[in-house]
Protein backbone atom coordinates (compact mmCIF):
# COMPACT_ATOMS: atom_id res chain seq x y z
CA UNK A 1 0.00 0.00 0.00
CA UNK A 2 1.03 3.32 0.12
CA UNK A 3 -0.23 7.03 1.65
CA UNK A 4 -1.89 7.63 -1.49
CA UNK A 5 -4.44 4.18 -2.29
CA UNK A 6 -5.27 5.20 1.94
CA UNK A 7 -6.01 8.52 0.65
CA UNK A 8 -8.04 7.52 -2.13
CA UNK A 9 -10.28 5.06 0.02
CA UNK A 10 -10.75 7.75 2.38
CA UNK A 11 -12.28 9.77 -0.06
CA UNK A 12 -15.03 7.67 -0.91
CA UNK A 13 -15.30 6.94 2.45
CA UNK A 14 -18.86 7.66 3.92
CA UNK A 15 -17.92 9.89 6.66
CA UNK A 16 -14.59 11.11 5.45
CA UNK A 17 -12.44 11.73 8.30
CA UNK A 18 -10.92 15.27 8.76
CA UNK A 19 -7.02 15.69 8.06
CA UNK A 20 -7.45 13.20 5.73
CA UNK A 21 -3.94 13.74 4.47
CA UNK A 22 -1.94 13.50 7.19
CA UNK A 23 -3.89 10.48 8.45
CA UNK A 24 -3.58 8.75 5.53
CA UNK A 25 0.04 9.66 6.20
CA UNK A 26 0.25 8.37 9.71
CA UNK A 27 -1.72 4.77 9.14
CA UNK A 28 0.25 4.33 6.16
CA UNK A 29 3.68 5.23 8.01
CA UNK A 30 2.36 2.97 10.90
CA UNK A 31 2.02 -0.07 9.06
CA UNK A 32 5.32 0.42 7.28
CA UNK A 33 6.88 0.36 10.86
CA UNK A 34 4.94 -3.08 11.74
CA UNK A 35 7.06 -4.43 8.79
CA UNK A 36 9.87 -3.13 9.46
CA UNK A 37 10.30 -4.13 13.27
CA UNK A 38 8.78 -7.55 12.54
CA UNK A 39 11.38 -8.13 9.86
CA UNK A 40 13.79 -6.61 11.75
CA UNK A 41 13.20 -8.81 14.92
CA UNK A 42 14.12 -11.38 13.32
CA UNK A 43 17.62 -10.63 12.14
CA UNK A 44 18.80 -9.42 15.63
CA UNK A 45 17.38 -12.70 16.41
CA UNK A 46 20.10 -14.35 14.25
CA UNK A 47 23.00 -12.37 14.96
CA UNK A 48 25.52 -14.17 16.74
CA UNK A 49 26.26 -11.77 19.59
CA UNK A 50 22.85 -12.01 20.98
CA UNK A 51 23.48 -10.27 24.52
CA UNK A 52 23.41 -7.59 22.65
CA UNK A 53 19.91 -7.66 20.48
CA UNK A 54 18.26 -8.84 23.37
CA UNK A 55 16.80 -5.54 24.58
CA UNK A 56 16.42 -4.87 20.43
CA UNK A 57 14.13 -7.79 19.87
CA UNK A 58 11.69 -6.94 22.58
CA UNK A 59 11.69 -3.16 21.03
CA UNK A 60 11.25 -4.39 17.73
CA UNK A 61 8.15 -6.52 18.69
CA UNK A 62 7.06 -4.08 21.27
CA UNK A 63 6.70 -1.12 18.28
CA UNK A 64 4.97 -2.98 15.90
CA UNK A 65 2.50 -4.22 18.52
CA UNK A 66 1.88 -0.58 19.14
CA UNK A 67 2.20 0.43 15.38
CA UNK A 68 -0.14 -2.60 14.73
CA UNK A 69 -3.18 -0.94 16.81
CA UNK A 70 -1.83 2.44 16.29
CA UNK A 71 -2.98 2.00 12.21
CA UNK A 72 -5.75 0.08 12.91
CA UNK A 73 -7.09 2.86 15.42
CA UNK A 74 -6.46 5.69 13.06
CA UNK A 75 -8.36 3.65 9.98
CA UNK A 76 -11.19 4.14 12.40
CA UNK A 77 -10.38 7.98 13.55
CA UNK A 78 -12.19 10.83 13.76
CA UNK A 79 -15.50 10.22 13.58
CA UNK A 80 -16.90 9.16 16.92
CA UNK A 81 -15.35 12.23 18.83
CA UNK A 82 -12.95 10.54 20.77
CA UNK A 83 -10.46 13.00 20.33
CA UNK A 84 -8.67 12.23 23.88
CA UNK A 85 -8.29 8.46 22.84
CA UNK A 86 -6.33 9.22 19.48
CA UNK A 87 -4.30 12.11 20.88
CA UNK A 88 -3.21 9.24 23.60
CA UNK A 89 -2.53 6.49 20.98
CA UNK A 90 -0.22 8.95 18.63
CA UNK A 91 1.72 10.23 21.49
CA UNK A 92 1.98 6.17 22.87
CA UNK A 93 2.92 5.54 19.12
CA UNK A 94 5.71 8.34 18.83
CA UNK A 95 6.96 7.06 22.25
CA UNK A 96 7.79 3.37 21.02
CA UNK A 97 8.79 4.39 17.87
CA UNK A 98 11.47 7.36 19.14
CA UNK A 99 12.57 4.32 21.81
CA UNK A 100 12.93 1.57 18.75
CA UNK A 101 14.66 3.80 16.77
CA UNK A 102 16.95 5.03 19.56
CA UNK A 103 18.27 1.29 20.25
CA UNK A 104 18.28 0.36 16.57
CA UNK A 105 20.70 3.62 15.79
CA UNK A 106 22.92 1.94 18.49
CA UNK A 107 23.52 -1.20 15.87
CA UNK A 108 22.65 0.66 12.97
CA UNK A 109 26.60 1.06 11.68
CA UNK A 110 27.29 -2.60 11.70
CA UNK A 111 23.25 -3.88 10.71
CA UNK A 112 21.96 -2.81 7.98
CA UNK A 113 18.56 -3.64 8.92
CA UNK A 114 18.66 -2.06 11.97
CA UNK A 115 19.58 1.28 9.59
CA UNK A 116 16.24 0.51 8.06
CA UNK A 117 14.13 -0.15 10.95
CA UNK A 118 15.44 3.41 12.91
CA UNK A 119 14.66 4.61 9.59
CA UNK A 120 10.88 3.51 9.74
CA UNK A 121 10.63 4.29 13.39
CA UNK A 122 11.53 7.74 12.77
CA UNK A 123 9.39 7.85 9.52
CA UNK A 124 6.35 6.66 12.09
CA UNK A 125 6.90 8.93 14.60
CA UNK A 126 7.03 12.07 12.51
CA UNK A 127 4.06 10.89 10.72
CA UNK A 128 2.35 10.20 13.48
CA UNK A 129 3.10 13.64 15.23
CA UNK A 130 2.57 15.30 11.97
CA UNK A 131 -0.94 14.46 12.65
CA UNK A 132 -1.33 15.31 16.15
CA UNK A 133 -0.64 18.58 15.42
CA UNK A 134 -3.06 18.82 12.31
CA UNK A 135 -5.62 17.83 15.26
CA UNK A 136 -4.72 20.73 17.71
CA UNK A 137 -4.55 22.99 14.94
CA UNK A 138 -8.17 25.08 14.62
CA UNK A 139 -9.14 24.73 10.87
CA UNK B 1 -5.24 -19.33 29.97
CA UNK B 2 -5.14 -18.20 33.24
CA UNK B 3 -3.03 -15.79 35.11
CA UNK B 4 -1.83 -18.44 37.64
CA UNK B 5 -0.59 -19.97 34.06
CA UNK B 6 0.93 -16.88 33.08
CA UNK B 7 2.77 -16.88 36.57
CA UNK B 8 3.77 -20.05 36.19
CA UNK B 9 5.55 -19.63 32.98
CA UNK B 10 6.89 -16.30 34.74
CA UNK B 11 8.46 -18.55 37.73
CA UNK B 12 10.72 -19.93 34.96
CA UNK B 13 11.66 -17.14 32.95
CA UNK B 14 15.26 -16.64 33.24
CA UNK B 15 14.56 -12.86 33.94
CA UNK B 16 12.13 -13.19 36.30
CA UNK B 17 10.13 -9.76 35.87
CA UNK B 18 9.09 -7.77 38.85
CA UNK B 19 5.98 -7.46 40.49
CA UNK B 20 4.83 -10.74 39.00
CA UNK B 21 1.45 -11.16 40.08
CA UNK B 22 0.24 -7.81 38.99
CA UNK B 23 1.64 -8.34 35.89
CA UNK B 24 0.51 -11.96 35.57
CA UNK B 25 -3.21 -10.66 36.33
CA UNK B 26 -2.63 -8.02 33.85
CA UNK B 27 -1.76 -9.58 31.35
CA UNK B 28 -4.52 -12.41 31.26
CA UNK B 29 -7.27 -9.69 31.88
CA UNK B 30 -5.72 -7.84 28.57
CA UNK B 31 -5.89 -11.05 26.22
CA UNK B 32 -9.28 -11.65 27.98
CA UNK B 33 -10.72 -8.26 26.93
CA UNK B 34 -9.18 -8.80 23.48
CA UNK B 35 -11.39 -12.21 23.26
CA UNK B 36 -14.52 -10.34 24.43
CA UNK B 37 -14.23 -6.76 22.47
CA UNK B 38 -13.46 -8.90 18.72
CA UNK B 39 -16.77 -11.29 19.61
CA UNK B 40 -18.75 -8.19 20.84
CA UNK B 41 -18.11 -6.25 18.22
CA UNK B 42 -19.14 -8.83 15.84
CA UNK B 43 -22.63 -9.32 17.68
CA UNK B 44 -23.17 -5.47 17.35
CA UNK B 45 -22.51 -5.44 13.58
CA UNK B 46 -25.63 -8.32 13.21
CA UNK B 47 -27.80 -5.92 15.72
CA UNK B 48 -30.54 -4.37 13.39
CA UNK B 49 -30.33 -0.90 14.98
CA UNK B 50 -27.17 -0.33 13.60
CA UNK B 51 -26.89 3.47 13.53
CA UNK B 52 -26.51 2.94 17.67
CA UNK B 53 -23.82 0.55 17.26
CA UNK B 54 -21.20 2.21 15.03
CA UNK B 55 -19.47 3.80 17.39
CA UNK B 56 -19.71 0.84 19.77
CA UNK B 57 -17.86 -1.66 17.24
CA UNK B 58 -15.21 1.01 16.85
CA UNK B 59 -14.87 1.03 19.76
CA UNK B 60 -14.45 -2.45 20.37
CA UNK B 61 -12.30 -3.00 17.74
CA UNK B 62 -10.34 -0.20 18.95
CA UNK B 63 -9.73 -2.02 22.69
CA UNK B 64 -8.84 -4.95 21.17
CA UNK B 65 -6.09 -3.69 19.25
CA UNK B 66 -5.08 -1.32 21.96
CA UNK B 67 -5.45 -4.37 24.67
CA UNK B 68 -3.41 -6.97 21.98
CA UNK B 69 -0.76 -4.71 22.14
CA UNK B 70 -0.21 -4.36 25.69
CA UNK B 71 -0.73 -8.01 26.14
CA UNK B 72 2.22 -8.66 24.51
CA UNK B 73 4.31 -5.65 25.61
CA UNK B 74 3.72 -7.08 29.26
CA UNK B 75 4.50 -10.40 28.58
CA UNK B 76 8.01 -8.97 27.31
CA UNK B 77 8.24 -6.21 30.60
CA UNK B 78 10.35 -5.34 33.53
CA UNK B 79 13.46 -6.32 32.01
CA UNK B 80 15.26 -3.51 29.84
CA UNK B 81 14.07 -0.79 32.03
CA UNK B 82 11.89 1.18 29.70
CA UNK B 83 9.74 1.68 32.62
CA UNK B 84 8.00 4.98 30.94
CA UNK B 85 7.13 3.51 27.90
CA UNK B 86 5.00 0.78 30.07
CA UNK B 87 3.52 2.85 32.45
CA UNK B 88 2.39 4.37 29.02
CA UNK B 89 0.98 1.98 27.60
CA UNK B 90 -0.79 0.77 30.74
CA UNK B 91 -2.36 3.93 30.91
CA UNK B 92 -3.14 4.40 27.40
CA UNK B 93 -4.67 0.29 28.02
CA UNK B 94 -6.78 2.10 30.98
CA UNK B 95 -8.33 4.88 28.82
CA UNK B 96 -9.32 2.62 25.88
CA UNK B 97 -10.71 0.50 28.24
CA UNK B 98 -12.91 2.95 30.03
CA UNK B 99 -13.81 4.26 26.86
CA UNK B 100 -15.39 0.67 25.68
CA UNK B 101 -16.70 0.02 29.04
CA UNK B 102 -18.75 3.22 28.84
CA UNK B 103 -20.31 2.26 25.17
CA UNK B 104 -21.37 -0.92 25.86
CA UNK B 105 -22.73 0.13 29.26
CA UNK B 106 -25.33 2.25 27.09
CA UNK B 107 -26.52 -0.90 25.58
CA UNK B 108 -26.08 -3.38 28.38
CA UNK B 109 -29.65 -3.93 29.61
CA UNK B 110 -31.00 -4.45 26.10
CA UNK B 111 -27.92 -6.68 24.75
CA UNK B 112 -26.14 -9.05 27.26
CA UNK B 113 -22.66 -9.11 24.58
CA UNK B 114 -22.85 -5.54 25.93
CA UNK B 115 -22.85 -6.50 29.42
CA UNK B 116 -20.00 -9.13 28.70
CA UNK B 117 -18.28 -6.65 27.20
CA UNK B 118 -18.44 -4.21 29.80
CA UNK B 119 -17.19 -6.35 32.31
CA UNK B 120 -14.53 -7.62 30.72
CA UNK B 121 -13.15 -4.05 29.92
CA UNK B 122 -13.79 -2.84 33.53
CA UNK B 123 -11.76 -5.81 34.92
CA UNK B 124 -9.01 -5.05 32.39
CA UNK B 125 -8.65 -1.50 33.48
CA UNK B 126 -8.34 -3.04 36.83
CA UNK B 127 -6.00 -5.20 36.38
CA UNK B 128 -3.53 -2.60 34.56
CA UNK B 129 -4.25 0.15 37.19
CA UNK B 130 -3.33 -2.53 39.93
CA UNK B 131 -0.06 -2.95 37.66
CA UNK B 132 0.82 0.80 37.53
CA UNK B 133 0.29 0.69 41.52
CA UNK B 134 2.75 -1.73 41.86
CA UNK B 135 5.44 -0.42 39.59
CA UNK B 136 5.01 2.96 41.67
CA UNK B 137 5.29 1.64 44.98
CA UNK B 138 8.80 1.22 46.15
CA UNK B 139 9.92 -2.26 47.07
CA UNK C 1 -11.93 -14.80 30.03
CA UNK C 2 -13.60 -18.19 29.52
CA UNK C 3 -15.24 -20.14 27.31
CA UNK C 4 -18.48 -19.83 29.50
CA UNK C 5 -18.13 -16.30 28.91
CA UNK C 6 -18.00 -16.68 25.25
CA UNK C 7 -20.88 -19.11 24.67
CA UNK C 8 -22.91 -16.33 27.26
CA UNK C 9 -21.97 -13.70 24.73
CA UNK C 10 -23.20 -16.23 21.55
CA UNK C 11 -26.61 -16.18 23.53
CA UNK C 12 -27.36 -12.75 22.68
CA UNK C 13 -25.82 -12.63 19.33
CA UNK C 14 -28.37 -11.52 17.02
CA UNK C 15 -27.20 -14.17 14.68
CA UNK C 16 -26.80 -17.15 16.97
CA UNK C 17 -23.85 -19.18 15.29
CA UNK C 18 -24.15 -23.09 15.26
CA UNK C 19 -21.81 -25.06 17.53
CA UNK C 20 -21.67 -22.56 19.62
CA UNK C 21 -19.99 -24.97 22.61
CA UNK C 22 -17.79 -25.98 20.39
CA UNK C 23 -17.39 -22.97 18.92
CA UNK C 24 -16.71 -20.72 22.35
CA UNK C 25 -14.29 -23.70 23.93
CA UNK C 26 -11.96 -22.99 20.35
CA UNK C 27 -12.30 -19.34 20.47
CA UNK C 28 -11.25 -19.32 24.00
CA UNK C 29 -8.37 -21.61 23.29
CA UNK C 30 -6.78 -19.77 20.84
CA UNK C 31 -6.89 -16.76 22.76
CA UNK C 32 -4.89 -18.48 25.33
CA UNK C 33 -2.43 -19.81 23.08
CA UNK C 34 -1.52 -16.44 21.68
CA UNK C 35 -1.53 -15.46 25.56
CA UNK C 36 0.91 -18.41 26.02
CA UNK C 37 3.14 -18.48 23.03
CA UNK C 38 3.67 -15.00 23.74
CA UNK C 39 4.73 -15.60 27.04
CA UNK C 40 7.00 -18.43 26.12
CA UNK C 41 8.60 -16.22 23.04
CA UNK C 42 10.36 -14.35 25.71
CA UNK C 43 11.02 -16.68 28.32
CA UNK C 44 13.12 -18.46 25.68
CA UNK C 45 14.92 -15.37 24.29
CA UNK C 46 16.04 -15.31 27.64
CA UNK C 47 17.33 -18.63 27.92
CA UNK C 48 21.40 -18.76 28.03
CA UNK C 49 21.44 -20.98 25.43
CA UNK C 50 20.33 -19.47 22.30
CA UNK C 51 21.05 -21.48 19.85
CA UNK C 52 19.06 -24.06 20.86
CA UNK C 53 16.02 -21.88 21.21
CA UNK C 54 15.63 -20.08 17.98
CA UNK C 55 13.57 -22.33 16.53
CA UNK C 56 11.35 -22.60 19.14
CA UNK C 57 11.17 -18.71 19.75
CA UNK C 58 10.14 -18.32 15.58
CA UNK C 59 7.69 -21.58 16.29
CA UNK C 60 6.47 -19.00 19.53
CA UNK C 61 5.84 -16.26 17.97
CA UNK C 62 4.51 -17.99 14.05
CA UNK C 63 1.67 -19.64 16.15
CA UNK C 64 0.63 -16.24 18.19
CA UNK C 65 0.12 -14.81 15.23
CA UNK C 66 -2.02 -17.83 13.17
CA UNK C 67 -3.84 -18.16 16.82
CA UNK C 68 -4.86 -15.10 17.12
CA UNK C 69 -6.05 -14.75 13.12
CA UNK C 70 -8.42 -17.63 14.15
CA UNK C 71 -9.43 -16.55 17.58
CA UNK C 72 -10.93 -13.44 15.76
CA UNK C 73 -11.83 -15.19 12.90
CA UNK C 74 -13.47 -17.71 14.42
CA UNK C 75 -15.14 -15.32 16.66
CA UNK C 76 -17.14 -13.68 13.34
CA UNK C 77 -17.64 -17.25 12.34
CA UNK C 78 -21.08 -19.56 10.83
CA UNK C 79 -23.13 -16.60 9.28
CA UNK C 80 -21.84 -15.73 5.80
CA UNK C 81 -21.04 -19.25 4.80
CA UNK C 82 -17.71 -19.46 3.99
CA UNK C 83 -17.42 -22.77 5.36
CA UNK C 84 -14.34 -23.75 3.27
CA UNK C 85 -12.34 -20.92 4.71
CA UNK C 86 -12.95 -21.25 8.56
CA UNK C 87 -12.14 -25.15 7.57
CA UNK C 88 -8.64 -23.90 5.96
CA UNK C 89 -8.30 -21.51 8.91
CA UNK C 90 -8.64 -24.18 11.79
CA UNK C 91 -6.59 -27.01 9.64
CA UNK C 92 -3.89 -24.15 9.58
CA UNK C 93 -4.32 -23.19 13.18
CA UNK C 94 -4.24 -27.01 14.28
CA UNK C 95 -0.77 -27.53 12.39
CA UNK C 96 1.43 -24.71 13.83
CA UNK C 97 -0.02 -25.53 17.25
CA UNK C 98 0.86 -28.95 16.79
CA UNK C 99 4.68 -27.95 15.14
CA UNK C 100 4.91 -25.32 18.18
CA UNK C 101 3.93 -28.02 21.14
CA UNK C 102 6.51 -30.27 19.59
CA UNK C 103 9.30 -28.14 19.64
CA UNK C 104 8.47 -26.92 23.28
CA UNK C 105 7.71 -30.75 24.24
CA UNK C 106 11.71 -30.79 23.58
CA UNK C 107 12.92 -28.01 26.02
CA UNK C 108 9.77 -28.99 28.67
CA UNK C 109 11.74 -31.24 31.42
CA UNK C 110 14.28 -28.43 31.82
CA UNK C 111 11.92 -25.44 30.90
CA UNK C 112 8.77 -25.02 32.57
CA UNK C 113 7.76 -22.38 30.35
CA UNK C 114 8.21 -24.81 27.38
CA UNK C 115 5.88 -27.14 29.23
CA UNK C 116 2.97 -24.90 29.79
CA UNK C 117 3.07 -23.66 26.27
CA UNK C 118 2.94 -26.98 24.87
CA UNK C 119 -0.22 -27.70 26.96
CA UNK C 120 -1.66 -24.76 25.72
CA UNK C 121 -0.84 -25.44 21.96
CA UNK C 122 -1.92 -28.88 22.42
CA UNK C 123 -4.91 -28.02 24.23
CA UNK C 124 -5.90 -25.53 21.31
CA UNK C 125 -4.85 -28.10 18.71
CA UNK C 126 -7.75 -30.43 20.30
CA UNK C 127 -10.52 -27.44 20.62
CA UNK C 128 -9.90 -26.70 16.98
CA UNK C 129 -10.41 -29.91 15.38
CA UNK C 130 -13.17 -30.82 17.66
CA UNK C 131 -14.92 -27.74 15.96
CA UNK C 132 -13.58 -29.18 12.67
CA UNK C 133 -15.52 -32.01 14.09
CA UNK C 134 -18.84 -30.62 14.89
CA UNK C 135 -18.68 -28.54 11.35
CA UNK C 136 -18.48 -32.07 9.83
CA UNK C 137 -21.50 -33.67 11.58
CA UNK C 138 -24.77 -33.74 10.10
CA UNK C 139 -27.36 -31.73 12.54
CA UNK D 1 7.82 0.19 3.30
CA UNK D 2 7.92 -1.52 0.64
CA UNK D 3 9.59 -4.41 -0.91
CA UNK D 4 12.40 -3.21 -1.84
CA UNK D 5 13.38 -2.07 2.36
CA UNK D 6 12.58 -5.50 2.89
CA UNK D 7 14.83 -6.83 0.04
CA UNK D 8 17.08 -4.82 1.83
CA UNK D 9 16.15 -5.97 5.52
CA UNK D 10 17.27 -9.58 4.47
CA UNK D 11 20.55 -9.00 2.42
CA UNK D 12 22.09 -8.01 5.92
CA UNK D 13 20.16 -11.13 7.66
CA UNK D 14 23.10 -13.10 9.18
CA UNK D 15 20.28 -16.27 7.65
CA UNK D 16 19.58 -15.41 4.27
CA UNK D 17 16.36 -16.22 3.58
CA UNK D 18 16.04 -18.53 0.14
CA UNK D 19 14.09 -17.29 -2.37
CA UNK D 20 14.69 -13.48 -0.77
CA UNK D 21 12.79 -11.25 -4.06
CA UNK D 22 9.41 -13.22 -4.27
CA UNK D 23 9.74 -13.48 0.22
CA UNK D 24 9.72 -9.83 0.28
CA UNK D 25 7.14 -9.29 -2.32
CA UNK D 26 5.03 -11.11 -0.43
CA UNK D 27 5.64 -9.53 2.54
CA UNK D 28 5.08 -6.34 1.72
CA UNK D 29 1.94 -7.59 0.10
CA UNK D 30 0.47 -9.00 3.17
CA UNK D 31 1.06 -5.91 4.90
CA UNK D 32 -0.20 -3.78 2.85
CA UNK D 33 -3.42 -6.38 2.40
CA UNK D 34 -3.77 -5.72 6.22
CA UNK D 35 -4.14 -1.57 5.80
CA UNK D 36 -6.46 -1.82 2.66
CA UNK D 37 -8.19 -4.33 4.54
CA UNK D 38 -8.99 -2.78 7.89
CA UNK D 39 -9.74 1.08 6.23
CA UNK D 40 -12.22 -0.78 3.90
CA UNK D 41 -13.76 -2.24 6.70
CA UNK D 42 -14.38 0.75 8.17
CA UNK D 43 -15.59 2.69 5.08
CA UNK D 44 -18.53 -0.55 4.67
CA UNK D 45 -19.41 0.03 8.36
CA UNK D 46 -20.48 3.68 7.24
CA UNK D 47 -22.54 2.57 4.74
CA UNK D 48 -26.07 3.47 4.52
CA UNK D 49 -27.35 0.37 3.11
CA UNK D 50 -25.66 -2.09 5.77
CA UNK D 51 -27.39 -5.21 5.16
CA UNK D 52 -25.40 -5.36 1.91
CA UNK D 53 -22.25 -4.89 3.73
CA UNK D 54 -22.23 -7.04 6.77
CA UNK D 55 -20.72 -9.78 4.64
CA UNK D 56 -18.20 -7.60 3.62
CA UNK D 57 -17.06 -6.22 6.45
CA UNK D 58 -16.32 -9.68 8.45
CA UNK D 59 -14.34 -10.31 4.98
CA UNK D 60 -12.34 -7.48 5.90
CA UNK D 61 -11.46 -7.82 9.35
CA UNK D 62 -10.68 -12.02 8.37
CA UNK D 63 -8.53 -10.90 5.69
CA UNK D 64 -6.58 -8.55 7.48
CA UNK D 65 -6.34 -11.10 9.90
CA UNK D 66 -5.00 -13.66 8.25
CA UNK D 67 -2.65 -11.22 6.06
CA UNK D 68 -1.21 -9.99 9.13
CA UNK D 69 -0.31 -13.62 9.90
CA UNK D 70 1.02 -14.93 7.33
CA UNK D 71 2.94 -10.94 6.42
CA UNK D 72 4.76 -11.60 10.41
CA UNK D 73 5.33 -15.21 9.45
CA UNK D 74 7.05 -15.20 6.35
CA UNK D 75 9.77 -12.72 8.13
CA UNK D 76 10.48 -15.38 9.90
CA UNK D 77 10.57 -17.35 7.00
CA UNK D 78 12.61 -20.34 5.34
CA UNK D 79 15.31 -20.95 8.43
CA UNK D 80 13.96 -23.57 10.42
CA UNK D 81 12.66 -25.66 7.63
CA UNK D 82 9.02 -25.72 8.41
CA UNK D 83 8.52 -25.97 4.91
CA UNK D 84 4.96 -27.19 4.97
CA UNK D 85 3.49 -24.79 7.80
CA UNK D 86 5.04 -21.81 5.34
CA UNK D 87 2.67 -23.59 2.74
CA UNK D 88 0.15 -23.86 4.82
CA UNK D 89 -0.22 -20.09 5.75
CA UNK D 90 0.14 -19.19 1.97
CA UNK D 91 -2.49 -21.20 0.76
CA UNK D 92 -4.75 -19.97 3.56
CA UNK D 93 -4.06 -16.60 2.92
CA UNK D 94 -4.20 -17.00 -0.81
CA UNK D 95 -8.08 -18.20 -0.10
CA UNK D 96 -8.99 -15.27 2.10
CA UNK D 97 -7.62 -12.98 -0.05
CA UNK D 98 -9.70 -13.94 -3.18
CA UNK D 99 -12.82 -14.49 -1.14
CA UNK D 100 -12.50 -10.99 0.25
CA UNK D 101 -11.71 -9.69 -3.86
CA UNK D 102 -14.55 -11.15 -4.65
CA UNK D 103 -16.67 -9.89 -2.28
CA UNK D 104 -15.12 -6.11 -2.74
CA UNK D 105 -15.65 -6.66 -6.32
CA UNK D 106 -19.25 -6.74 -6.05
CA UNK D 107 -19.53 -3.55 -4.26
CA UNK D 108 -16.68 -2.08 -6.50
CA UNK D 109 -18.38 0.02 -9.14
CA UNK D 110 -20.31 1.95 -6.50
CA UNK D 111 -18.07 1.83 -3.76
CA UNK D 112 -14.38 2.91 -4.45
CA UNK D 113 -12.82 1.88 -1.31
CA UNK D 114 -13.97 -1.28 -2.64
CA UNK D 115 -12.12 -1.23 -5.88
CA UNK D 116 -8.91 -0.51 -3.84
CA UNK D 117 -9.51 -3.01 -1.26
CA UNK D 118 -10.03 -5.73 -3.99
CA UNK D 119 -7.01 -4.84 -6.12
CA UNK D 120 -5.15 -5.05 -3.00
CA UNK D 121 -5.96 -8.28 -1.90
CA UNK D 122 -5.94 -9.94 -5.51
CA UNK D 123 -2.20 -8.33 -5.33
CA UNK D 124 -1.30 -9.95 -2.36
CA UNK D 125 -2.77 -13.17 -3.50
CA UNK D 126 -1.00 -13.14 -6.56
CA UNK D 127 2.31 -12.01 -4.55
CA UNK D 128 2.06 -15.63 -2.19
CA UNK D 129 1.50 -17.47 -5.08
CA UNK D 130 4.42 -16.23 -6.60
CA UNK D 131 6.41 -17.15 -3.10
CA UNK D 132 4.47 -20.68 -2.96
CA UNK D 133 5.71 -21.02 -7.12
CA UNK D 134 9.50 -20.02 -5.95
CA UNK D 135 9.32 -22.53 -3.30
CA UNK D 136 8.24 -25.47 -4.99
CA UNK D 137 11.01 -24.66 -8.12
CA UNK D 138 14.16 -26.92 -8.07
CA UNK D 139 16.64 -24.52 -7.40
Amino acid sequence: MSAVAVRAMFRSHPERPAHADALSAAIDACFGCVETCTACADACLSVRDIDNFRACIRLNLDCAAVCAAAGSILSRANKAGHRQLLEAQLANCIAFCRACAAECERHAEMHRHCRVCADACNACAEACNEMLTAMRTPA
